[in-house]
């Protein structure tokens, strides 16, 4: 395994698994995979999860259309991840950084509507003042468009599913421009039985 | 909020979210909780995720419980969470740090055998030398019954379920006891129609 050096990778990673509450779970998982175009980002499936790699654009916009065709079906779903920047262990080879920067879902994921809940904790890695860079993040979310609370260990994001994206991608490469190894897990979960709204 | 000073709070959180693949989901979920007892940790629950927080002997004992019995009931069931140790932002309200250290429901988990894969990172906080902790944590794994393999950003482990909470306890309680905050995600799954086995 090669190591890069920190600041020379900045392939964006993510290892997500997509989990429908309902006996058709593998007609979704199959369905919002045939919907989602993946062709610029390295991707890789096992049973636990699924890893996908490129620019940071097509990661997100892959992991959050996979999510919207997956609630537009009305079943209880629900996805769990974890982002990763400038990883010293990633490796530049797969890593599609050299596709353009258009985002291929883009057009077809901003038709579904969809609320969701969702809750996202930021890792800035190898710094002594990592607590400052997440009190700051948590400060700037409280600024776009979605309803933000705190939870033990995590912000929640309530509202859009586009817009609950939108502020975790800002979150991550605000704090990603600072800090060169960045993670960010979380759970997002629609159409919950048990949720508030 | 009141912060501790690093090294003062020793509290173990999980936030954790249990994902029945099956249009039981409901009653998977509510009887898994009927047959754990979690009397020895602080508890909180949305319809996003699960929060328990006490001493790390409990946490471990209540996510594992909760995922074997979800597990016994042969549905495809998975588990993502994010366990976190010595969180500066963390309170020691609620915390239920007076407790003995006996384990309530060891005794009733180590009756079900149940085989799974998971994926789980390490992240030591607040240290330029994280990756030293990372590197030398994945090597110990090797040594502990159960099936080692590296992913992109994870160590993913295959055995039984106890065996593999074993494995990422002494990864966790390993890590911690060098530095303060540590924070280890997962995901866990068990009777995955796509597995390999």
């Amino acid at each position: 395994m090669t190591r890069n050096s920190c600041g020379t990778s900045r392939i964006t990673g993510c290892q997500f698994t997509l989990f429908p509450m309902s006996d058709k779970f593998v007609d979704i998982i199959l369905g919002s995979l045939d919907e989602v175009d993946t062709s610029k980002v390295w991707k890789d499936t096992d049973d636990v999860s699924t890893c996908v790699r490129g620019k940071m654009v097509h990661v997100f916009d892959v992991v959050k259309a996979l999510f919207l065709h997956a609630a537009k079906t009305g079943e209880h779903v629900a996805m769990s991840g974890t982002f990763s920047i400038g990883c010293p262990g990633d490796t530049e080879a797969n890593s599609y950084m050299d596709e353009t920067d258009t985002p291929l879902n883009e057009a077809k994921s901003s038709d579904i509507t969809q609320e969701a809940g969702c809750k996202f904790s930021l890792y800035p890695m190898g710094r002594e003042d990592y607590m400052d860079a997440i009190y700051e993040q948590i400060d700037l979310s409280k600024q776009r468009g979605v309803e933000v609370s705190h939870a033990h260990y995590a912000t929640r994001l309530d509202g859009d599913v586009k817009d609950i994206f939108r502020a975790m991608v800002q979150s991550f490469d605000s704090v990603q421009q600072k800090v060169s190894h960045v993670i960010m897990s979380f759970t997002i979960s629609a159409n919950s039985p048990s949720n508030k709204t």
